[in-house]
């Protein structure tokens, strides 16, 4: 197949796969598409590690890419990143008092007590340059072919650099707005991400987003995101002017996918309707699974959400004090549990090595062009 | 064009345009489509003249229909509809105050006092049995092609009259359940309608449900709804798995909609992020455009909406002295209104014939088609 995003990158289909996950990305690279490896919560251990395991399963100059969050508001931009103690001295004891109750509510046990040398490195979301750059530093000492902001413009030192290694460079938009921003900065594509996507969000449709990014950053690129896990949906997206399709929460429900037994379980029963947009995660909307926490984050007694990356730092903890437990029977923890997911979950009914979604998507995408084209032939 | 909508009725293009004006209804079905008039609110007298100037202007067995609102919920449901004292004494005080309050902080003065024997007549939403008979003997005592119900299974007697009369029955579905309950019901298609569409809406994306409403209902017929306002739109949906495409929004836009000239201002500056899903209309979750109005609905002193039919009882009168008021030079009513549209309504730039927004929308729904087999021709 060839779309507009050929003359930037070497690809069978034009399938690109938002993943945390290695396997993921390094299965559907060698399956024809793109994989992107979502970094901004990898310690730089962690990335070069990854890196060096994905480029070993895909080859020499095989074509994958990294995804970061670059946002322009945040605590501490204007000291351009504070450290992380400095920022835990922002966390109100209200918000923590609020997490604490909720969880002891549900019975979540609190963590062990890890002495501090022994406990596993976090990295947090490392959305300020300062703590972006080792990642940054270690994805272009890679055979990177793509470099993607989730949320932001890509400052320009990050456009000059990836440019000068001849990494292209993608950022989501939510808006046209967002999008035309993206294009002053000077990125090669946008990935216009309608309100059904899983994880940040804005609130305009895909339907509605792509064909108005498509024409407001004419002759760059689009690929459509959100809501798209099936043939049709890529089709459709394709006939919205896209030029091809960014798909994150379709892979959680592969073999592969980084999804607890737990998860997959809930993905599997879901239905589309079971999905809400919350700010409790990470500051700003982020679609998840509907579940008693983000039920009490929307009660009147909830304090407001922080500003990123605060909001997450609080949260972390508690969120592992959940997941500690979630497969302990008896447990209460599956009912706070709300992984990132988006509309597409309600599509999920079985768990599927991510090779055959590849299959499946291409087949019945070709089935539905070759019906429209039935549409049109016959009177 | 020939899709499986083709076997219920008689039309050139697939496209079912929803109006509450019978200017759009008639000038659609005179472009090929398939006008269907939104009478809910229409006195009987009214719809006997609306009807019979449609059947004048588009000719004998031309294909059109009427749309009604069939809920299973609303007050006096159990006693089969209630008087509209008895539902206007069901009104609370709180909720009477709350609005005449606002009204009256942004200035709104009160309508003029109009003996009763002079008043215009006005229906409200006539969603129950009773009510709804008068208009459903006017429509099947005329030549329509279909009859759709916007909102809950049509009963099984509006059904069996239909189908003894000839006439094809729709049904609006937002979530996969809706349809299944649809089908069951014995309707002939469904109207899988995402949540970016104007008025009653759900929260599911339409790229999300129509696939799936599409598998839920097979063999039936689905027509999608929801941010279809070009043809590139019109393309993905019959991508989809869709049979044809439900508009309304589009139809605001143009030259024969009923929009104020107010009204089409505000369209044509307002972006797709400008609409919120609101149920300070009609007690059911209506897409709008944002206003000084859904905000104070919003607020934690506002009341919660009453149940249909009260709630659009309730504002009716408010919203009738908001728009008497509302061409006023330094008037603030303006800032409180908020037309029914949908997310659409930011690719609305300027105010056309519908014909041509038909034409335009077939033109580009060919050309997409085309584009899609020239990305699966080329290597």
């Amino acid at each position: 197949m060839r779309t507009a995003m050929s003359d930037l990158l070497d690809f069978d289909v034009p399938f690109f796969a938002f993943s945390h996950c290695r396997d993921v990305v390094a299965a559907v690279t060698n399956a024809g598409g793109v994989g992107v490896l979502g970094a901004v919560a990898h310690t730089a251990e962690d990335l070069e590690i990854d890196m060096k395991w994905v480029e070993n399963e895909i080859g020499p100059g095989a074509t994958y890419g990294v995804d970061l969050l670059m946002p322009s508001k945040f605590t501490g931009a204007k000291q351009g990143g504070l450290s992380r103690e400095e920022l835990r001295a922002q966390i109100p004891e209200e918000h923590r008092a609020f997490m604490d109750g909720l969880l002891d509510r549900y019975g979540i046990p609190p963590l062990l007590d890890v002495p501090r040398e022994q406990r596993v490195k976090r990295a947090g979301l490392q959305v300020d340059p300062k703590s972006m750059t080792p990642l940054l530093d270690i994805a272009f000492a890679h055979d990177i072919k793509v470099i993607v902001s989730g949320l932001g413009s890509p400052p320009a030192e990050v456009i000059e650099r990836a440019h000068a290694a001849g990494v292209v460079v993608g950022a989501q938009a939510g808006t046209v707005e967002h999008a035309r921003r993206h294009k002053e900065a000077g990125v090669d594509f946008v990935i216009a991400q309608g309100t059904e996507a899983g994880g940040h969000t804005g609130d305009i449709t895909t339907m509605v987003l792509v064909p108005q990014v498509v024409d407001a950053v004419a002759p760059l690129p689009v690929l459509a995101a959100g809501g798209i896990a099936n043939g049709r949906q890529v089709a459709a997206s394709l006939a919205l002017g896209a030029a091809g399709v960014w798909c994150g929460s379709v892979w959680l429900g592969t073999e592969e996918g980084e999804s607890t037994p737990a998860e997959r379980e809930r993905f599997i029963a879901a239905r589309s309707q079971d999905t809400t947009r919350s700010r409790s995660f990470t500051g700003k909307p982020c679609r998840v699974l509907k579940s008693a926490w983000t039920e009490a984050w929307e009660q009147e007694d909830a304090p407001q959400p922080l500003p990123m990356p605060l909001q997450s730092m609080l949260v972390d903890r508690s969120r592992r004090r959940v997941q500690r437990v979630a497969h302990k029977k008896d447990s209460r923890a599956p009912e706070l549990l709300s992984p990132f997911i988006g509309q597409i979950v309600g599509q999920i009914t079985s768990i599927k090595p991510t090779r055959r979604v590849m299959t499946e998507m291409m087949e019945e995408m070709a089935e539905a062009i070759a019906r429209l084209d039935d549409i049109m032939s016959e009177d």
